[in-house]
Formats: structure tokens, sequence, C-alpha cells
């Protein structure tokens, strides 16, 4: 990630502020407020801003439930009696602003998340970065086997030379060809004055989806934990993943460091038993031995508990 | 509206806090943070957090729009420019939480606004106060003859005293057969150590609509706007209108002076004409007559339309 | 439930038809349109309109994964697996439209659940039903001493009956001053001719919580999923149950047998360990003693652990 | 467009099926069902399901204001009556499901209407069709002058060749890599079978942003009017005005017709005079000569306000 001498100054300025508020503050995520963070090899998060901490959810929670939740003493057991019933409205009374910078590909997926607010950059007005996204030789991988959406062993060093080779030559050649079309390069300089570029909006569909956009997205705290829950998790595709990870760990981590927890032991660590699979577990417990063929589970169900409850 | 000395004490605390931040602030809504502003008899608003101002849309703007808004110079006539023709993502970077206490009735109509995150005062775990929405005589008005849902004519005197009497014995009858059930009163201590009280979330269904109830309630500020769009409207039922006229009038304008601004000029105290009506109007500028018979409108549009434009 | 001469009409009407569609069809469902199926004392449900069936979901999730899902061949397997992964999109292509009658303070609840359209029976413009929920005597359950929200034992049958007495003679009376204020009776007849009523807005929040309501409601498998979950559980309030109940086994039943059987496995008769009791279940099937000193977990969590799993 | 034998049989087999059922039908939409509508080159709407007519808006209207209603006798007027004032729930009573073809460009606009359903076609499971949006010549504008995001004049005709040309080079080029890195075709044919290849989901960062995808999308009428309102607008990109005048004119117009043309004449066809511009139309209908410069409006509200009423 390389931010221009515009960005590096914008973001000094901003953390040079020095604002009184009456508003609670988290301490820790003050510390990096508007700070790049990178991600992958040209993108960031950044946090914007951000309204309320783990007090706020126990203020709210304390509204509703009233006298009912003053013999759970603690703001830690509080959060997390919510996280493990599943009370989620006390955690959309904190909200959060990042600027992310994203390739194309995984702004698709993101976007999936309706519950949120975003402004994105526009290439209908303004022509995108040269940037774009090349993994590292050891993130490719062929197509997994087993699971239909995921990736399995790497390839060999020689295609992966080639296949990065491919996604360069031609994530450049098409960039090239979109500053010809626009008869402008990135930073908006008129190539030849004695022609007409082709519109942006048309000339942008030349880019290829490992390009980079940006944008401005804002959620509210327990859909950013949805959001977390199916992102940092294994199946997701590595790429958002990397977001995902930072957001968790660097970022929600600072800010709400008791629901962080609440949601690791609850959701994110958690496994869930189908009805079918309770019954196995409490048969396994009475020391019944259990059969995959008498189990009344799927042969993938089976193996998936079989492993994570290490049946012999 | 009265505080116990609970809450007044709660609010000075919190009026107190004197923290930092790098977020942006806005200094004039900062001076009301946690005031308990009265609504109705009993009823109040209290902002509790907020995030943003009007910077804060004017950045996220820029980020959609590029350097395709270097044009505009001032944040004010971005803003304008944004509200005119109906950009409303920036508008949604701002957030605002509010503490509402309110008369069920009312809430009624409030949480028909789904994008936004409440956690309402919970019945079944906590006893109501013992507050009730009683209006004033000059509020005490017929049935609109030709508003098939809004109020007409004040009514007599004698009628007003009556049914205010009715209101308040009503309430107060229940209210007192809601402590019985419950054998506790509004503070929580039980009457009679013998006897075992009625759920909670039984016996109140006993209480009457004007009953006070009170929540938390976080929307953006695109939202926001909405809500007062069709509330601060004159066809609302009079009791949100006292609301959202606080609202707009003592929290938006503090908060986003210039956002306050153009949401009356663009919005508020706009007026749109039908396809039919453009014609109307164009027709008469070039000192056409046009009757209503020859209009294409219905009655009731003829009657708005030349109310509006003072045909003569 | 009693219904109108109007109602019983208009149901006979509307299943009378007979029309023909190249849309798919939920024949069991269709059997069932438009009747109402009675909840609690006076309340109702009925299917108005329905879009999509199992099919629907396979069909959309083939869609999305393409060939992938080519190998899971059979509808009902697909569904599964799609309920087990939490892939809740393709539950979305399906939606259902109700028509209820239901209690106030249910209508209260019912509400919060927001991705939802609703069009309510509006008081501002008509005049309620004289119809109020009053439990019967073996529901007039105390407050539960160990759930701040639920029920416990039931009342003495004098107090019941009290209360019950209570219950009816308070909602009856604030009907009773309800059409006096509106000079109106329930059928809208007009009860002194040279007197003016009360706005409808103003004189109904004389009514109580009890009071039946009723709206059409629409909303997407996958949303109303949620709601089943949440509401046809034991923690719910039993009159938001009562309809949970009926909507889960008379209805999606009925309209969309796979997805209802995966729901049961996968979701509402699923069981979720936490983190640290994954680890417990684990140690405990290795034959290890685990006291709850040494579980990590709390009080609470540990004696429903140890209920569940019928830890000796 | 060219539909694969495949999905010519399928529409077929779906447009031959006769069900009955007791829901309401619209028979003009029925007459479509299924059909694919082309659009530009190679993309394609086909409505799948529905939900609801016009009569449907009606019924639920109804339900809301009771008798309030029973004086406006047409189901026609009504809906107009509705739409006039933005009484938006009646139309969310309705719900359509399409099948539509896009360029990702096209997509990536239509997903930032977050009130709908989608499921995509995922290019982590599936292999993307060789199939990439080229404009037309005639499409080929240089960048508006005037509009910072639209499109000007059309290029010179060597120019127009000479980018069409770029276009289709570089996205065949694109894909043929991206089959490489698969080492598939794209009817998933393994070219080499000594060799592995690539994930799909990396494989296709290679494509560009004019390459079709496609999904199912569900979404009902009023939040489908609104998004008519701003893509079927002369400001929208015309590749995504092109989808929204067929949902528009061929499918809106055929399934409900009286919320087609009361959307046209109050929401589409309409024009919103800002406050300060009514002030100027009262005063021209009084013969008042105003001045741009007296007007209070910016420069470029009085060019379209003048523009607008033909002022002279």
């Amino acid at each position: 990630m390389k931010l221009t001498k515009e960005q590096s100054q914008e973001i000094k300025d901003q953390q040079s502020q020095q604002n009184k508020t009456k508003r609670v503050t988290a301490p820790e995520l003050e510390k990096i407020l508007y700070e790049a963070i990178p991600v992958l090899d040209h993108g960031f998060i950044r946090v914007i801003d951000y309204m309320g901490d783990d007090t706020s959810i126990v203020q709210s929670a304390r509204v509703s439930y009233g006298k009912g939740t003053k013999k759970v003493s603690t703001d830690s057991g509080l959060i997390k009696y919510l996280m493990r019933h599943w009370h989620t409205t006390p955690f959309e009374m904190c909200e959060i602003k990042y600027h992310v910078k994203l390739p194309i590909f995984i702004a698709r997926q993101w976007i999936r998340h309706r519950t949120a607010n975003v402004n994105e950059y526009s290439a209908r007005y303004s022509i995108l970065d040269k940037e774009f996204y090349i993994p590292k030789p050891q993130h490719m991988s062929g197509q997994s086997t087993t699971n239909k959406q995921g990736r399995g062993l790497n390839l060999s060093r020689k295609d992966t030379e080639k296949f990065l080779n491919i996604l360069k030559d031609d994530a450049e050649r098409n960039y090239k060809h979109y500053e010809e079309m626009l008869n402008e390069d990135q930073s908006g300089e008129v190539k030849d004055d004695n022609k007409q570029g082709l519109s942006r909006e048309l000339a942008r569909i030349n880019l290829t989806l490992n390009t980079y956009t940006q944008w401005y997205w804002k959620i509210d705290l327990h859909n950013l934990l949805h959001f977390l829950y199916l992102r940092e998790d294994a199946h997701a595709q590595y790429e958002i993943q990397a977001y995902a990870e930072i957001i968790l760990n660097k970022i929600v981590k600072k800010w709400v460091p008791h629901t962080y927890s609440a949601f690791k032991e609850f959701q994110l660590e958690s496994y869930n038993l189908s009805k079918t699979a309770i019954e196995i577990i409490k048969k396994k417990l009475k020391g019944q031995k259990i059969t995959f063929e008498k189990s009344g589970l799927s042969k993938r169900e089976w193996d998936e508990l079989s492993f994570k409850f290490k049946f012999k």
C-alpha cells in the first residue's frame, strides 16, 4: 500500500484534531483513528468515525430490561448474556464508519451485506487509480476438489509464475487502453488536446475485476459482527478474509473489547449441533456406541461431527 | 415532564463528561447533549450520541464523485446540490441516537419507520411508569369532515371537560388495577407478601394506549429526514408532530445547519407538480385560461393546486 | 373467533376463485388459502397470497452455485445443505402474505421484525372492533422467579377469577367510553345527531392494550423462519407463540415441507455450543471428569448444558 | 441475445405449465411469463414469478383505511390517491421476481438498491459465460462537458471503431486467459488432464467489467418503482436505463396498469418545485417580472426552471 502525499497529509491533519466532547469515547480506538491499515497489496482500512462503546450496549440493554438487568452486576457479564441469547438490538446501538480500499471482485461480495451505508468512488465521475490486486505466489491455489467454491493445492511454480504474469499484463494493458480511450491519464491530465475522450462510464468497462476501488462503509456493530461471522470464516474467499481479520482483531478488539470476547466465545468459535447430532452426543456421553450407519446423519455431517469431537 | 432525582443525576453526570476525541464534533449539539427536552405532558427527547456533521456528508460525497465535486467550492453548495438531486447516500453517513419518552399510541406510529435501531423499555421485565398522555383542552378536536384521518373543529367546552375526565379516570383506574394484579407498585415495592402477582407481561395488557413508554432510537440522517418529512407534516397526528417539530428545529438545526436549510428548501417546503399540473402551470404562464373542467385534474387536485398557486 | 357475515362471504368468494397460472403452486397451501385459522379468543391468521415453493429455493440456489450443485441430486438434499450452512438468500425467494387479527400488545412485539411489509387497520380512519384478548384461566400465571421476563406458577383460583374480571370490566368500560367520545358505535352508527364526536385518533387512546387490531403482513421465507425461531421459542410470550405455532405447523409445513423439516433439524431444535462448552463435551467424550468449578462456564451456562446433555 | 438449447427448452417447459390457483392472477403478465426479453447485446430480463396485482394494492389500502376509503369508489381512483400522497406501504404488497442477465458494471449499480433479494451466479463455483457487452457505435459518446457523470457528443467514426476494437480484443484476450488459467473451457471441459487449473475464485479476477453475469432478483412493487424512478431517468447510465425501460413499459404496464399510469402522472413525469421556485411561479402567475438576479436561485436551478416552464 502506498499513499499519495495528499492522502498522507489528509490523514495527518485528521489525526491532529483535538476536539472536546461529552460523548463516550473508546480511547484505544482513538489511537488508530484515520490510520490506513494495509490489507493485501494495495488495499487499506481506515476507521473514520465511530459511535458508542461497550458501555453503550449495556446502557440500552438496561433501558430495555429495566430492573431485570440489575442483578447482572458487571458490564462484561451483561454483554455475555446478550450475546449468548442472541439479543441483538443492543449491539445495533454502536456504529462505525470505515474508509476501505479494495479490489472490485471483493467489493462485489462485500456489498451483499445490505444493512449498511455505502458511498463508493464513482468511475462515472472520476478516473480509477492504476492499482490491481495481484495475489502472492503462495495464494495461487488450484480449485478445491472437495469444496466446490474454494481453493485446494498450490499450482506448480511454473504455472504460478505464468499465471501471475498473465494477471499483471492483462490488468496493465487494459488500464493503458482505459487511459487511451479516456484521452487522459490517471491524474486526469488530458493526453491530446485535439481529441475527445470516451466517456468515463464507458471507458471503465475495459478494466479488470482486480482493479481497486474505494468506499466509505458505515455499519452498526450487530451487522458488523454478522459480516465478520461470515467473512472471517475459512469458507470465505481468502482476500475478503484478509479484510475481516483486520476489522476483527485490529479494530473491533480495541473498540469494544467485552463484545469482542463474547463474540468469539458464543458465536465465532461456537458450534451448532443439529437435532440429530444432539442425540448422538447424548448417547455417546452415556457410553453408547454410534456408527455412521445408525447415526441418521449424511456422510458429510458425520465426518464433520466426528472430526470436530474427535470420535475415535 | 418531571424527572426523578435519579434521572436528573444521571443527566448531570453524563453532561459533566469532558472527553477528548479526534472525531468531528458538532459544538452546538454538544451543548444540549443528554438534556431532556420536554414534549407533550410527560414526554421528552434526549440526544444521547451522534456521529458526524455537515462536513461528513461533504466528505463522503467527495469520495463518491471524486474530482467531479471540486468545482462546487463550498460545503453548503454541495449539500444543496445533493439534497436537490435526491443523492441520499451521503446523508446516511451521519447517525444520531435519541432517548425518547412517548405515549404508546405514538410509539406505534413511530416504529413504522423500519430503517432505525430501537431498544424499548420492556414491560415484560419491568413496571411501566404511572404516566399517561392527557391532551390539552385546545387539542380535543372532533373528527375532520374533509380529511378522513384528521381533526376538525374543537368540541364544546362541556364535552371537552367530560372527555378529559374519562381519559384521566380510565387511565388511572386501569393503572391502579395493573398495580393490584402485579401485587407491586410502580417502584417495584411488593404490596402483599403473602400473595403472588400476575406476570408483568399479562398485567400490562390492562393499560391504556396513552400510557408512556420509552426507548433508545438510533437512525441515520437520511432516514431521519424522511421521518421528519412525513411526521412534521400537517397531516400527521398532532402528538407525533410535536416530537418531529422538536427534532427538526431544536436538534437537526443545531447538528447539521446546512442540511437543515437545504432540507427545508428542497423537500419540506417544496411542492410536487404532477405531469398534468405542470402543463396547467405552463399554459397559465403563457396567459391561457384554464378551468377545472378542462384541467384534467380531479376536484381535489384542482382545489389544492389553485389554492397553492392562488389561481384567482 | 367469530367472523361477520360480510367477512365469511368475502372468504367464500375468494376461495371460489379458479384461476389459471403458469406460476408454481403449492397445492396443500391452496387448500387453506384465505381460510381464517383461529388463534387465541378472537384472533385469526389467513394466508392471502404466496409466491414460490420448495422448488423455487432450489431453482435460485442452482443459479447461484451453477454446476456446483449438480451433485446434490435431490431438492430435499439441497435444501438441507442450504439450511445447514446458513445460506439464507435462496429462502428469500419465497414470499407469503397474511391477514392477521391480533391484540395490540402482541402487534407491538411482532412489528419489531423490520424486514416485512405491513398495512395495519388505522384507528385514525376507522373504529376498532369491540374485541379484547382475555386469557384463559390456565394462562393466568404469576411472574417467573427465575426468568425475569416470563411466567411462573399459576395464581390461585380466586385471584385468577378476580383478575379476569378486572381485565374484562376495564376493557369493556374503556371501549364504552371510546364509543361515547366518538359519538358512534362500533358499526359507525352516529349516536346523537346533535353532537360532535371526538376525533378517532384521540378517542382510541382510551383503549386497552388487549384490544384487537388487524393487518396484512407480507414477508419472505427466510425472514419468516427467523421470526418463528424467536417467537415459537419457549421464552417468547405465550400469546405470540400461539400465532407462531400455527404459522409453523399449519402453514409453513404445507407450503414448503422440505424447508420445514430442514428448519426443525438444523435451526429450531438445534443447540449452539459455545467455545468453552465444545471443550467440555470433547473432554467428557474422552471420559474425563469435569466439574462446574473447572468448567469455565457461568452457573447458568453449566446448568443449561448439564441439563441438556444429561450430565449425571 | 442467444439462448442455449438447454435454456430455450427450460423456458418452454416453464411456459407449458397449466396450474390452478385461487390466488389473484395478472393475465397480461402471464402471457410473457418466463419469456427472455432481450436487452443490450447479450442481456435479457425474464419474469419468473409474481404476487398480486392492482387489486392487491387496493385490498390492503382498504384494510388500513377501513371505511375511510369507501368513498373513493374505483380502484384506479384509490391507486391515484395513494400514489399522489406517497402512501407507499400498499404498493409493497405486490412482489415480482426476475431472472436478469446483465454486464457486471451494471450489476454493480443495480445492487445498490438494497431492499431486494438477490441470488447471483457465483463465479467461485462456476465458469462465467463468454459474453461481453460491446456498445453499439451510436452509444460511444465522449464525456459530457456539462454533466460530470454523463455522456456528451459522439466520438469520431475512427475513434469509435478503434475503441470498439480495443473493448472486444481486451475482453476476449482476458477471457481466453481465464480459460487457460482454469484449464477448462466455458462448458467446463478440462483442457489438459495432466494439469491443475487455478481456482475459479481467482481466475475470474482477470475478466473485464463488461462480462455478463446473471441473477434472480426479487423486489416489492414500491421499491421497484423507486428503482425505476432513479434508473429510467435520463441521468442514469444508458445501459441501466435500457433495463429500466423494459421493466417499466413491457412488464409493470402489463402487471399493474393502474399503478403504471399513476406512477407516470405523479412521480416519473412530475416536477418538484423548491420553496423558492414556488414563490417565483406564484409571482409570475400574478404577472410580475422575475429575473435570475432577483430569483434567489443558483444559475443551474434558474436555467432548469426557466427551461422547464419556458420562461421567455
